[in-house]
């Protein structure tokens, strides 16, 4: 989401959301709003709250309180990426520090436990269950997704079906999460709430698409991580499935090593069989079809600034992975 | 709690307990119930769901479903007690090897976010906001402890104020809110609901009190750990804090130099210290206050199975650190 992104049309929308997600950090330890600010104000596009926010909006929800009640995606996803980092011992994420680095494991683990019963806190300030159903059944299917992730890693076998459970699971959920939500919290018939449900899920395994083809494809500054990162850190992304399961012989034999074992100036050379195998291309294809799917759910819903937002978002990260 | 126990006389509602501690765990994902199981199965009192069933039961709410409810409460503290580990990179607890000694700190964690995930699942399937709320609440204060006793790792500065800041939140908070939910459960007014809020929180300190204590004179064989193991880690608890404050000139200077740097050898030159200064003797009047407060709470309640076995679990608490 380069310079004429649909986000600087929300600039309003996101200046809101980062001032609630300040606010809402305020706890009895100032430690914690510390270590909380560092990985929240780091960067990030905000995309889960927004697609919350645009949700609600579009289902006729309005108000100030809207702003506060998305902080919850957000607090959710930072806690997840905190735990990341130090899963991943990551030293940079976006070009900035990572907090296990400044802070050490043992502070990252706990504020992002505070992170997740923040985002708890603030859950059950509505008196909607369903809505607080949902975001449980979320948390727990984001916790699978990272567990299936770690056993998944340097697993050269995993299947296309496999990849697709972890990426639904570790990302789409909870962008469908937030969509759905909004559309409960603005009152409407359980179909359109599926619909835009539906949406978050295919709008979320597109993002996560996206971003595994760019680990190959784009470089460290739009990133601000270097390219293979996911390689290196024994991710198994749909590209290299795709060629794995497209080579045999030396080629299939080569690429298994490169990506069992990849090293900075092996990075060319995965990228050739990338190429000669179409596995990019494959990749894009689907992400593709996700974007199609995401668009078609939206079309039970009459014309709304909201969802040429929408249809502009799924637009414009699909262009990214090209 | 040794043989005579009246823990023995709850063989029943324990084994209901561990059967839907079990239960609950199914997931996806075969290796979170395998690591689940280790951390869930290898002992524990179960006093948190004990707390809970007799509470409820003591308001007149019966029936199955409070063995599965009270499962949020253990995997709430599983959750931690994870979390912990990894935070303490310990290899041992209750003499069992530790689980991210066997998978890694990384899939422990993980597995942690799981099992919160998995009791704010349970949670949700009561349609009482009031719940939800303080199980949230509660989430977060556990989290403002753990945080906060890393903070003060190592600091001889510690006054007892703090300590009980920090006792509060780790341990008495959700000793508290399983007394607390039991009595919403059971629709009691808010009075008898808050007399059982206090008396769960007078007794989760004076447990967290009497652990202390034992880690100065316990054995290794009856703790399941190794004798000053928290000031080996670098927790300063009570009787520390207390001898500290009494101590001066030479005395004060060497107990100092032990508090920082504890070595199994040194143990009985700090425990003649507690000794001389009478901390130990100290602690245990605390605990014996927050026992007697404990007691106090329970005076509105008619006479009943579920508060005699109240009464006796705080007796033989108290009994454990003398």
């Amino acid at each position: 989401m380069a310079r004429a992104s649909v986000l600087n049309k929300l600039e309003k929308e996101i200046a809101e959301i980062n001032r609630a997600l300040g606010d809402n950090l305020h706890t009895h330890v100032p430690f914690i709003s510390q270590v909380g600010q560092h990985i929240l104000l780091s960067g990030g596009k905000r995309i889960r709250p927004l697609l919350f926010v645009l949700s609600a909006r579009m289902c006729g929800c309005r108000g100030n309180h809207l702003a506060d009640f998305s902080t919850i995606f957000e607090y959710l996803h930072a806690a997840t990426l905190l735990h990341d980092d130090v899963v991943d011992a990551a030293n940079v994420r976006r070009g900035i520090t990572t907090a296990n680095t400044i802070w050490g494991n043992q502070a990252v683990i706990l504020v992002g436990d505070f992170l997740l019963a923040k985002a708890l806190s603030l859950a059950v300030t509505t008196d909607k269950l369903k809505v607080l159903q949902i975001l449980a059944h979320t948390t727990t299917l984001m916790a699978e997704g990272e567990i299936l992730q770690l056993l998944h890693q340097r697993n050269l076998e995993l299947t296309e079906e496999q990849y697709f459970e972890v990426i639904i699971r570790k990302t789409a959920a909870l962008m469908a999460a937030a969509c759905q939500i909004g559309a409960i919290l603005g009152g409407k018939p359980e179909a359109q709430e599926d619909s835009l449900r539906q949406f978050g899920l295919n709008l979320g395994i597109t993002y996560q698409l996206v971003d595994d083809i760019l680990d190959f494809v784009g470089d460290a500054q739009e990133l601000g991580k270097p390219v293979i990162n996911d390689l290196k850190e024994g991710r198994i992304t749909l590209p290299i499935i795709n060629a794995l399961a497209r080579t045999s012989g030396a080629d299939r034999e080569r690429l298994a090593a490169l990506a069992r074992e990849p090293e900075p100036d092996t990075a060319p050379e995965i990228l050739a069989f990338l190429d000669k195998y179409g596995s990019l291309d494959y990749a894009r294809e689907r992400a593709r079809w996700y974007t199609s799917q995401a668009q078609a759910n939206l079309n039970s819903f009459p014309d709304s600034a909201e969802k040429a937002y929408f249809l502009a978002i799924t637009e414009e990260l699909l262009d990214r992975s090209s």
